[in-house]
């Protein structure tokens, strides 16, 4: 069973042979699918994320226990970037080996969790073969706020990017061949001699998937737009198209992306890498993964302040299909490529 | 470094370089080596446990998927039975194998879930090489109603074990002999030949380790006692003379447990079984672990009605040392044995 799949199962059970007081099994609130849960009890102001990064299947043996800390606060964050919500709350579940370098692994966590702040509130500790993490997140907003969420895009919406695609699955390339993060720089495999911009380029990668930056602000601005000037919001972790797709299914609408404003979108020195790298630029672009920028719809009215360089890249259509369409006319389906949480890389 | 010392260490940490605002580092609500944290933001009401049962650590290879999502649930929400709270919503993070009967396991989960009233409301799924679970459960409780945790003994109070001890342990030993859960029996390797009622004690000790029952009537009793009315209260996971070592060093005072009537506290028929398998059933006692009961403290002038079959054990003292007394008026200390979550046995 796919992760799709799986989930799909479970939605089915939701509510089913529930108890008489509304409360027991899935809740319609949120869900084992969805990034982030947002719980009404609490008047729909606290907002919950878990997610799990594991070695040898999140990020390779050997990453610096930095590293893997402030990876795992900052791919955490980007879920409740895509809520609007303002974290406040850290509880961890570590599963390390013994040999595990644990002070270098809290101060660096801390330190992050400082810079957000967020309270390491309450966690568990085990010991363990592979190196395990799982961070849940409590988060706050304010119930006058846009609930964003998946589900929020309608026909007519513009479709936003909050970054850049591709990178992230350029840096993975690069760590996967030997890149490595010490101190605050890169060091790259010798066997590649890249020069110049395109070496500024595959540092850049590399930090970009070793180090995302959670784009907390731009999902606090979207949330103050208030419910009705704000539209959907998810954070691009399993691949722009697969997410793309899910923030569809999620709000029972098509979408039509603009190819030449998506390629446009990335810079330059990107294109100029993925040739030196003999990479399928284009194809990281649409699934590669990993990304943690904020994908967002907003009424053709809105726009995000220029500060964000945010991209429009298409619009939300009644038609349920996702189309790419190119400049000379020419459309094609954009297929669900991407990340699947239960198999190899589909 | 051992478990102790690294929540000593994070502890030190506690409010170091911590942001103007108050936020941000470790919280002084809770932290790393504390069982529950209750969120003040929230009003003090919101109460967050999270843990993890990794396969080969917490449960052998092999587990019955169902009986997995059982225990989960349990242990965890016997952390949120000791600090008083109604438990009401679940996040999973869930690293499981190819092969893993994902179905058996959700089904069992959200039955469970269903009989505590809790509801799973997120979660993340993953693939790993071992089946490793993390859960983290929100509960509430009203700001009335006494803190409990372990730092509120005082000296006068009595102790009190909500059940029994040690035959967790002993089931945990007849597991790793062969003995297995099978729809609603437990059965016994052959090997043994127990008969009779040792037979009988010893489907128990199985059925106490694999599924705890957590006491979450008791603790929800022992809050609605009010702040001053009641006094401590932890679960014992990590053995008996280790979780009071525990709650007297946060509450600052020591004990003295009567030995007889801690013996007394487990049934005649466990003492059969320790004597039948050549266990020691004192030891077991003392810092078995995983009993999943409550240990807890109150004035001398409140009692928990009999329906919890709760036993007082003992006096909480000024002085700070934890002794054992025997009838004879000898005493020794009771060593804080038990399980240390980054080592082996200890």
């Amino acid at each position: 069973m796919n992760e799709e799949r799986l989930v799909a199962w479970l939605g089915r059970r939701a509510g089913k042979g529930r108890s008489p007081g509304g409360t027991g099994g899935i809740g319609g609130i949120g869900g084992i699918g969805d990034d982030t849960a947002s719980l009404p009890r609490f008047g729909g102001r606290t907002v919950v994320t878990v997610d799990q990064q594991i070695e040898g299947v999140h990020f390779q043996e050997g990453l610096d226990p930095a590293v893997v800390a402030r990876r795992l606060l900052a791919v955490n964050l980007s879920d409740l970037a895509a809520s609007g919500a303002v974290p406040r709350h850290a509880f961890l579940a570590l599963a390390a080996p013994e040999e595990f370098d644990h002070p270098t692994f809290f101060r660096a966590l801390l330190s992050a969790c400082r810079r957000f702040g967020v309270t390491l509130a309450g966690g568990d500790l085990a010991t363990s073969v592979f190196l395990h993490l799982s961070l849940t997140l409590i988060g706050e907003k304010s119930p006058r706020e846009a609930p964003l969420g998946r589900d929020q895009a309608k026909p007519g919406h513009r479709v936003w990017l909050g970054g850049t695609l591709g990178e992230s699955a350029v840096g993975c390339w690069l760590v996967a061949m030997g890149a490595r993060f010490r101190g605050a720089g890169v060091e790259l495999p010798e066997s590649l001699s890249l020069q110049g911009g395109v070496r500024t380029a595959a540092a850049r990668a590399v930090r970009r998937h070793l180090l995302p930056v959670p784009q907390l602000e731009l999902g606090r601005w979207l949330a103050a737009l208030g419910p009705r000037r704000a539209g959907a919001a998810i954070d691009v972790s399993d691949g722009f198209a697969k997410d793309l797709h899910r923030l569809c299914a999620a709000s029972d609408v098509g979408a039509t992306i603009d190819a030449e404003a998506l390629n446009s979108s990335t810079p330059r020195s990107f294109a100029a890498l993925c040739k030196a790298l003999e990479l399928d630029g284009a194809g990281l672009v649409e699934s590669g993964g990993e990304d943690y920028i904020l994908l967002f719809t907003l009424p053709k009215t809105v726009s995000p302040p220029p500060r964000f360089r945010a991209v429009a890249i298409g619009v939300v259509t009644h038609k349920k299909r996702i189309l790419l369409s190119h400049p000379t006319g020419r459309a094609r389906r954009l297929a669900p490529r991407g990340w699947d949480h239960l198999a190899q890389r589909g």
